[in-house]
């Protein structure tokens, strides 16, 4: 099957919706999908950003909660604002979706973080948060936690991020099909088509 | 009929596919496009910016100009890289827009500036192009460019982009609907629905 690449950060507020439809839209499509979570902190920190865009930019920030209310009203996605804290800081649960994709269950803890932080106001950094989620979903929580700081995972981690970087990514949700990068959850349906021609 | 405002700037290369097919989806679904130009100036002067974000943050400006490759083969829109010149000066073709809104022509000038920009390669701040695109609509081209810098003129200039602000604007294309603001050219089949709701 031809496959589509879906770069997300768990911070990201439209990465929220771009994760709970992208498997959905890509199986109607016939299309396979890679998860492949990555750090905009590095990208942000080197165009002189040390916080999201949104809260540096308040007009931008404004826009994007009201548009964001929109887009979850007509997916039918529950959404508590404010959140908890924003922007979140991801790193630990990305470790632990790394860990999940030889398991088969990258996808299903994907989601379950970012209903965490957007339907239920949760602060997915806190460890308590992210062993919640991995009992719910019957993964063993201490072994993968473990998994999640070994040196080489961590290195994982760091490796994706700069590979999103070679690829020209600045922000997520980002969906690339070989050289082709799309940046927005609103690029999603012409990904898809990309794939496909 | 229900109205759509369209606020653009003809510096900005996303209005570009929405000022060519808003008039088009407009009228399919029954309602009326208000065309209001504006700067975008002064709002990325108040952020700190004296240049485009897409000069400014150079993966963000690959990304765009290969995205709007893509809108505009889409859109089955001549696009010729690199214009003239980016961003161009857009105000001396703002307040000439203004000037055609009494007289019928706003939006067949503000197209014919646009298609200048991006499918010709030419200049829009030099007289001389302004001129000639006046010249090829029949539009009396000195009354025209008298009335564009009256104070009255200018100051309405001022106005709209006050109002642009005040509205939570950004950046360009955006469309109101009411309070309800749209941002980018990909928001506009959802703007139009919204002044149908």
């Amino acid at each position: 099957m031809p496959t589509l690449d879906f770069w997300y950060e768990f911070a990201s507020t439209y990465s929220y919706p771009a994760a709970m439809r992208v498997a959905r839209m890509a199986e109607a499509a016939g299309v396979t999908v890679r998860w492949r979570p990555f750090l905009l902190g590095p990208i942000f920190g080197a165009q002189g950003w040390n916080d999201s865009p949104f809260n540096i930019y308040p007009a931008k920030g404004r826009y994007m909660w009201r548009d964001l209310e929109r887009i979850c009203e007509a997916e039918n996605l529950t959404l508590r604002l404010p959140p908890a804290r924003f922007p979140q800081n991801g790193l630990k649960a990305a470790r632990i979706a790394l860990v999940g994709e030889s398991q088969g269950w990258m996808a299903e803890f994907t989601r379950a973080v970012y209903t965490a932080n957007f339907a239920e106001r949760r602060d997915i950094a806190d460890d308590a948060t992210l062993a919640d989620i991995l009992c719910r979903l019957d993964i063993d929580t201490e072994a993968t936690i473990a998994a999640a700081n070994t040196p080489e995972n961590k290195e994982r981690l760091k490796k994706q991020t700069d590979e999103a970087i070679a690829r020209g990514i600045f922000g997520a949700p980002s969906f690339t099909v070989g050289d082709e990068l799309f940046w927005g959850n609103d690029r999603l349906e012409e990904a898809i088509a990309w794939v496909k021609r």
